[in-house]
């Protein structure tokens, strides 16, 4: 399959990450062929969110982000969900943990709110992002150029505004870690 | 007292306010004398969070925001709340209220994440403010110092971290705002 060997990086919060963003991806990646590792601040089950407000649902956790490394992934993929995402964005070991995947250039997917984690990060310079609309200014203002689309891809880089972006996203999250590393990545850095 | 004769903005969001950034502001604003008008996106009651996702009460709210002009109003009061905050900054309607009574030089009062309402209206450049910590690399980047202090006066603009500075911050917002007018606000614009 095309993600066979593959080793991917999915972040989940302990509280707040939007369901749907957390288990569509992971299912698709899983359907390619792709290990999945499901790295939050502790290994306690998370629970997630519908809507950023509905109780959705809770799910196990691989692994603590203080106890791994980037040099074990091939890529890695952020959830959104207003609350998830503010949590992991607030954790110092997940904001160098991102940085490192995009100093290594391998790809890195974003969808909804997640793609604050990015701007934490400070790997948004010349990059082109989809969001949720309410991140637009934060987007800009770390030197991003932010679009309206169902899905952006910017050399490794995918983006998405919401769960109804799900099928584009997947779809191009696959492509983009069966291509492997991209030089582009690290060009923000 | 020392409100008598002031009217204060106190925004909400159709949901996921934090309530005791609204309510003990409003308390503390009535009790000073202010004429506190509430007003969100719609007239529907606001449904209030609770560490930020946790149902808590319901209000009723004054005006809708798109109804009001800030000529109406002597100063304005930016409750958090992680959702809450997003969904507010995301109306068009509510950033340039924002901006008008900045513009107008009026006291500003945001806590926790309700500043980021304040970076969406891009009023923040040069300006010196807390909030909820996840927000400071927003507030840098949209030209403002971020301190970690209980509550920060900057001329007229008065902000806190979270829930647990509900005192500091509720003592400085009645001050600015029995000072009247601060030039300094629109030196950002």
């Amino acid at each position: 399959m095309k993600l066979d060997g593959k080793t991917v990086a999915l972040l989940i919060a302990p509280e707040g990450t939007e369901d749907v963003e957390f288990a569509r991806p992971k299912a698709a990646l899983e359907a390619a062929g792709a290990r999945v590792t499901v790295i939050s601040l502790t290994t306690d089950d998370a629970k997630t969110v519908s809507g950023d407000l509905q109780p959705a649902g809770t799910h196990k956790v691989d692994a603590k982000v203080a106890d791994v490394h980037a040099d074990q992934f091939d890529a890695l993929v952020i959830p959104g969900g207003t609350v998830g995402a503010d949590r992991l964005r607030a954790y110092k070991d997940v904001v160098s943990f991102v940085r490192t995947i995009v100093e290594q250039q391998k790809p890195v997917a974003a969808i909804c709110h997640g793609p604050w984690v990015l701007v934490e990060a400070d790997v948004l310079k010349g990059r082109t992002v989809a969001s949720f609309p309410s991140l637009q200014t934060d987007i800009r203002n770390a030197g991003g150029t932010w679009q309206d689309r169902e899905v952006v891809v910017d050399s490794g880089l995918v983006t998405s505004r919401n769960p109804n972006d799900l099928d584009a996203f997947c779809a191009k999250v696959v492509e983009e870690i069966s291509e492997g590393r991209h030089r582009a990545m690290s060009r923000s850095l």
